[in-house]
């Protein structure tokens, strides 16, 4: 059953094609079509293209609607082309008329494009409140291990000395700038676009402004064409901030794959995190932090999906916009999963003591002999060299004790200040 | 239910998490695994690592797991892992210890890197057959339509006199170079990896050479750690190849979907293929060529997301690789469908007649005007200074009867030789 | 000569390799390079790392550098592996031991990263700029070609009545879009990085509250490997928000090409702004907006680059960073260049008047049909049945009379709205 | 100066925008275009289009700019807009009339195309001969330590023994995945696009065969619309095999890094090979193995950028081809010196030995403990079992004697056979 049927009948094979996967996407999107389904009908009654006791009908239908989609109950059979038919159908087999009247100065596109925009606005904000936990949790965890050494690596090579504290509270900070990009994305589709129609409004006398503020948009894409056009765009820019989140991810996670190696052994997880192998008895994997790993990078490709669908296509609808959908709806809820898995794991983690005597980790602490030497007077090249000599001579003995006082560095970490800069 | 089970219990979001969507996709890889299974198991006898009777059970499961899945009946419950921990379930549940046994000599990531060599050289030859048959058809259009005329366009400005004839020859051709590099990611897949274990081999004393003959592998990935990289690295150059063939069709679909804009008005496709708007009545739309143009550029987008699971990975297995199979297998399927498609679609094309003397198209002859002027003595620049000028002043003529004869032009399309050079 | 030359002669061939073409790249770089020599020289004497007068020194020092860079007169020879050898040389030749004081406290990479932040906040705030000025450009020409007709296609097919109004101004409000994704990346780079060193901070007492204000950041990365870790990350970020940019930028310039087609002929272009043909006397060719699009496309592939050289890498340093800022900072400065241009040369588009009644145009006007009959009462689905069967039977009249009214809608641009909606 | 100069002055800025940095680029190209030239005028003397004596001048003349560009003494001026006008001018200056005339039946694009083809075929079999080079190298670090104990990781964590003489040659085997796609890439650009003219061909009776076999190349690409739709398909291909070479030269410098950490310490190489650090004086850093990953990295995001520009674009020539040329040019000079570098400082490695009773590194062989049990007779399950026991319960001993004899295991490389797989 499609909205635009004309009584000729189309090859089947071509149908099947045509139609996709539509309809296990749509679940997630039923909800929002739904709502701004309501939103429209609200409007056509007050501006007069439907009458109140039609509005009364459509306001039931949708609300009985909305009650088996919230239960969990809502079905969309396979004879439907997609949500969007499938709610029409129920709508007119209930009360008549006024199913097929709610269609009016909308298209398809249309629907589609108000539905998504609520998707999207309503899942970031639950992503962008799921960081906020994530970045709480690893707050916490430089709080409560902010004294432990880390060996601080420069091209892998032991480097200068680091702390748990530091390095938790790094990937803190970061999430930082991803939640920037989130809330840029954010501001994109928080503009109604509905009243687009097919790409270049109505001749009805709409009120965008009404839908607008009864579906709680910040603002109106008010350019119809722009409206239309913001399809392949908005995904381009969600993707972009979830890849930009999923980097950060995808990094923590590398360096948690690395530090639970044995040659490194900074880190362990219980034995419920960690999974065993069909031939190896003594395999502890860190399979969780791989899959997020794996997972996260996965995301980062999806901008690149988004960008080539649409790249070089001429202003106005193409169906190959059909498809966007697909990956976009999938990567969010991944990234939901990717946010609540990490956030459960990371807070069991053990961390272990690093030796700072060990052979290994002791030339961390060069260049702080060489700043004590600076701070007792003697020139840097000149420090430098001395230090370099006592390296190569095998003499050189590390000074542990120096405090690291600036800001962010080591022995001030200044998480409250990092905690303040997290944005709304 | 997992092979490695060490009677430690492991947390239920994590188990979720990690299993994700394998059951899914394996359906696909259920006969390659019964197929390499099978190989393997006939080895073990081979080498004395199980007793005829043994393999006698093993192949007697394997054949009936086999027609199960052969006629469609073949289930992965959700209490399994994987596709591998249902078969070792079955044969076990039949036959007792032989359905442990045949796993000697192997491991997980062993099982799914020989079935998916399998499932992708199966699946590329495949493929390949269906571009013949494609390139067939446009040679078939090419030929049937050769002197008709197609205005040829630069920069997307009226150029030079072109016909269908080149249009569809020339996709024909294009066709070629993809297969070179089907060809190749075929020679990449065609080397059997069994035999690596864990990616580091076995102290078994295991027979490649007669498991690479058993299953009509053209060659051997001889060095276990080779094989074991070549995850990721096969489906980033099967990727190139889908996406190269895709890089055809998209831009195909791309000149479809123009010249059957009114603006063009060059070809026309029948009712049934071509589907309505939900508002306008007027519309016969080109969805199915649009979601071809989509889907082909959606799988061009493929290798990067199969370059960033991997990129920068240590060698050795990592959990990261289990996500490589989903979209590959997705993206496989698709492409199938898509060669069908279009192949089928194509031939219902119908072509209509320009008219060279419409103002729009008549300059298409310039540059046959100065080649006259040349032959007949008149040096180049001179000759497109004058009929430059009769551009300019509007008195411009345009001479249609110049016949185009060198190889590969118009009226020598040179089909039989395009035919001869499509590699076996 | 390299800063941490410590007397072992490196292979020459290695040495090329590793220097690359970081000298043509710095030249770019090299202002921001000294303003932050200078801030952290002055904060130096505030903490009592450097005396009065040798900060008098530096201050000279570096001042005249930054004449030289102003005039264009500032040269990287190819003995200096890079801007910072270079600058501490020519410090240290005039004033010596100061010039390898200001070195305290830092490293290279500290350098480098904090050189970057300052670039990539002034260029995004040029590329704000030009932005703002290319919207007004098309809000201006949206103004004055407001009531002009342009076909609205939807499928590359016919579909209903836009306007050159509509068309200039849903460009412009897509820069907004892009516009909040620029704010993001000014944000991620707006963030004090200096003091950070090798990634690690420093045991010196520096104060970097002093340099985040000398330096004009609105706030600090306060994690020094927050800081270290932001390389790479703030790439993406920028290319992100370049890549959206760019993308509005080609699909505007896709739209030019194809309407300046003889096909369309919507638009056009003096000669002076067309290039011709070697072999085809009457071409007047778009390449100018053929480069801007090629060249918008080319950028959007650069995020991929940025992910691609730091995807996987641990935390901490690794020399692969180097080559992020190659392409980085061509590409910021082409995409100055493609504003300027694209500004330049979109004020001189010449619209052409498009007649409603052509046989192509004037199913444009099916839906407006249709609404009349349903405000006088007949059901949508009738309707759309009783204006269908009158295009299928040739007879179909257009309405051409119709107002679109309502929010941005072809004769209610809101225009105004749009211009408050720009983002400070 | 251009070609196609019609004496309408063209914008200044617009001008220095279309011809961007083409010169540049350009001096890798000359002496492909000079050798097309040639065959080209050659033909044109054969067909009649030239007399002898103007061939013999065009020789001449083609002859000793060849010699320039030999010699290095061959620049393209700035007045010049490419290799093309600068190579006619200078024709006429010395020649007369046959530097026009040689243009006769080609266009620039023609010239561009046949050019690029001419260098991709020269450069891919460079680059084919030094992979070879590279792979024995490999091979003979394999032999030479073949021996020598390696620990094999699985997630990162010590799985089962591997050994130098695995690791070396697995690299080796993995370039030969990279050879077929070479081979694919080759066979791409070795067909003779030389005669689609503006990409419709010529009304001139040009001699295509005689060009081919002028030119060396092995067969034709017939179809002229084919052929010039080749530019940017031939690029993504060459692209996808550059990427693929490039994967296996990232992922074996990430080793390489992570190999040479002090955490691993499995190699190292000699100070003249490594580089310090601005201010620790113990660094030997792995400068050249980490540039060599981020460059192979860089060239892996490529392809995207080659498909980002060509995408969607309809059939027919337009400028943004004029894009691909400038980042596949300097890939492929990069990709030659990634090979040559790689080749030569690998020589260098210092293999260290490993102590297998080493705590981390004993579980390594709990497998081949398991299998001795199962070789006694002890089914596999219950084998682990067993070992996994003495494993927790920290009673474990290794047994390390066990030899693995299978093909392509540690004790049995199989080099010879690996060496004779590489393809022609």
């Amino acid at each position: 059953m499609k909205l635009w049927d004309k009584g000729i009948s189309i090859d089947k094979k071509i149908e099947k094609f045509t139609v996709g996967n539509d309809r296990e996407i749509d679940i997630h999107i039923a909800k929002y079509d739904v709502q701004a389904s309501l939103a429209h009908a609200k409007m056509l009654q007050k501006v007069g293209l439907i009458s109140e006791e039609e509005l009364s009908q459509a306001i039931k239908g949708l609300s009985a609607l909305q009650g088996q989609i919230e239960a969990g109950t809502f079905v969309i059979e396979s004879h439907f082309e997609d949500v969007h038919s499938k709610i029409e159908f129920e709508l007119t087999k209930s009360y008549g008329a006024v199913g097929k009247k709610i269609h009016t100065a909308r298209s398809r596109n249309d629907q589609v494009l108000v539905a998504l925009h609520l998707y999207y606005k309503d899942h970031l904000q639950q992503i962008k409140t799921q960081t906020a936990t994530f970045f709480e949790t690893l707050i916490n965890l430089a709080d409560q291990h902010q004294e432990k050494l880390l060996p601080g690596y420069t091209h892998l090579q032991v480097a200068m000395p680091s702390s748990f504290g530091l390095w938790f509270s790094a990937y803190a900070e970061l999430l930082i700038d991803d939640v920037y990009l989130l809330n840029a994305a954010l501001q994109t589709v928080d503009q109604n676009p509905l009243g687009s129609a097919a790409g270049y409004g109505s001749s009805f006398p709409i009120d965008r402004d009404f839908t607008t503020q009864e579906l709680g948009f910040a603002s109106l894409k008010y350019n119809v064409v722009a409206a239309q056009m913001s399809r392949g765009k908005s995904e381009r820019t969600v993707a972009a901030a979830l890849g930009s989140l999923c980097n950060t991810l995808a990094r923590f996670a590398m360096d948690i794959c690395l530090y639970t190696s044995q040659n490194f052994g900074f880190i362990s997880f219980p034995d419920a995190l960690t999974t065993g192998s069909s031939i190896m008895p003594h395999k502890k994997n860190p399979d969780v932090f791989e899959l997020i790993r794996g997972k996260s990078n996965k995301i980062q490709a999806l901008q690149t999906e988004m960008i080539l669908i649409t790249n070089n296509l001429p202003s106005g609808y193409h169906r190959d916009y059909q498809l966007l959908k697909e990956h976009m709806v999938i990567a969010i809820e991944e990234v939901k999963e990717l946010l609540d898995i990490f956030n459960f794991a990371i807070q069991q983690v053990i961390v272990n003591e690093v030796n700072p005597m060990d052979e290994k980790y002791k030339y961390l602490f060069t260049v702080d002999n060489i700043n004590n030497l600076m701070l007792s007077g003697m020139p840097f090249r000149d420090a430098y060299k001395e230090i370099g000599a006592k390296v190569e001579a095998g003499t050189y003995e590390p000074d542990i004790t120096k405090k690291h006082s600036h800001i962010g560095s080591i022995h001030n970490l200044y998480l409250a200040q990092i905690k303040e800069k997290f944005p709304n």
